[in-house]
């Protein structure tokens, strides 16, 4: 099967587009085509397989599908390309539009023209507090702010946030020194975070900027994480060290995210999508 | 910079291919090129980048450069794509030929039809079996023939065979039980081969295969590596166990490949090419 697609990437976070409204896929195989396009050698590379296709839910919809084959519910980097190559496309008429996923439908508003959009503005909805819904174990406080965490021989003070997905925010004086690799994987799978953690260290620059490094659960230290930079700007407004309704820089390993959490709670995530492949994959499927 | 490409692999070893012959390309930019495409995230995703370009000394020639942006020698799963790739893009006209490579021209002969090459045969030169030009320490015999080796506890008998690269060769009863993560990083470095050496495990299943596993200096445990393919067919003849002159079907990790050693002393390897993806690489040079 000849298969067209577009490659792009958000921070370094890679997707294989296929643009449904005019390559129809069916169901039966597309866990495998996720599987195929994503290896590195076999295929062509990334961290997974979205498909652009039409809905009648929003002005658009994506489907996105992990390098394992299993199908993901939403991704910040892989939206903020939905929404360049809807718009790049003629997929969408107007600047801004809403893009349905598997976790419900996202306003998106792309930054630049017709035939290069650089940035794309995304809505990641409001943060949810309350312990429970992290979800994390404990009683008392309903927030779960700047709590004393111990583990191994280290005594942190712990802020979570879930942007759909849960975080474990801790701030550090350095960011180089922030103990991702020896804490990353034992907090990820601390039993006080019953569906696991990302953890994501956080060094506040200035009233403007923060530093962020973080540990993925299931994936370890990658270069960008979105929902992980809204729910570290979150956590540093909770804590008092960052102001609501301001835009915040975060500096991912992977590059610049523009965060914003306004006064109607939601958070705004603004970044770069980029293009970096066209052509036809020539899938040999195993059947 | 829009960059015209073919993405294509010999047993999951994959190249981009980029035809000089169309889309002609500068010598100050290649290396940064071969780093830029070969990332699985913001480029396309393989080990490495294969130029064809014309050549005054053979029908066609190739260069090869890694994925950290070095140039390469030579590569027997490179040089099976390029061959393929020569005789479906009428860069040659007959199905046998000569690709010049920076080790030397190579005799190729590719099978199927103009539409679609299956697999290509290669001339892989004759080894070299003399104990300093391995190169490997040690007095006396000329030839590393079953020689006593010990590693750490472990007593092996060494074939050590250069196919312009160095291999160590050990014989195994069960493939499955080859220590290969144990010993093949200790050998690699072993003192005894002044400039490393490739590490392969070998089981005879029969007078026509052998099972295949290696330790790639530099690399580690891959998938498949065609001049150790042959290097353990050379060493499978040497200690009586296979045949000069007959095929031998060597299981790799990644696949199958068709071995002859013949009586001129010339080493034959025959396996598949396989092409993935074509299309355009849109290149943001960081300069």
């Amino acid at each position: 099967m000849n298969v067209p697609f577009t490659k792009m990437h958000g921070l370094g976070n890679s997707y294989i587009f296929i643009n449904v409204f005019d390559f129809p896929v069916e169901e039966d195989y597309l866990s495998e085509l996720a599987i195929a396009v994503a290896n590195k050698d076999t295929g062509i590379g990334s961290d997974g397989l979205i498909l652009i296709h039409p809905t009648g839910d929003a002005d658009v919809g994506m489907r996105i599908f992990n390098n394992d084959g299993s199908e993901g519910k939403n991704c910040g980097n892989g939206l903020r390309c939905v929404a360049k190559f809807a718009y790049e496309n003629e997929l969408v008429h107007d600047k801004q539009f809403t893009i349905a996923t598997k976790a419900g439908n996202v306003i998106a508003e792309v930054h630049g023209n017709r035939s290069r959009i650089e940035e794309v503005t995304v809505n990641m909805g409001k943060p949810i507090l309350e312990r429970e819904q992290i979800p994390m174990t404990g009683e008392s406080a309903l927030q779960v702010v700047a709590e004393p965490f111990q583990v191994e021989n280290y005594h942190l003070d712990l802020t979570a946030v879930s942007m759909g997905n849960p975080h474990a925010v801790f701030f550090v004086d350095h960011i180089e020194e922030a103990p991702l690799t020896t804490l990353g994987p034992v907090i990820e799978k601390d039993s006080r975070f019953p569906e696991g953690v990302n953890v994501e260290f956080i060094e506040k620059v200035n009233d403007q900027e923060i530093h962020f490094r973080v540990w993925e659960r299931g994936s370890g230290i990658t270069q960008a994480c979105g929902t992980g930079a809204c729910a570290s700007v979150v956590a540093s407004i909770l804590n008092g060290k960052l102001e609501k309704n301001k835009e915040i820089t975060v500096h991912l390993a992977g590059g610049d995210l523009y965060i914003i959490w306004d006064t109607d709670d939601i958070v705004w995530m603004r970044g770069k999508a980029e293009t970096t492949v066209s052509g036809t994959f020539y899938w040999e499927r195993n059947d």
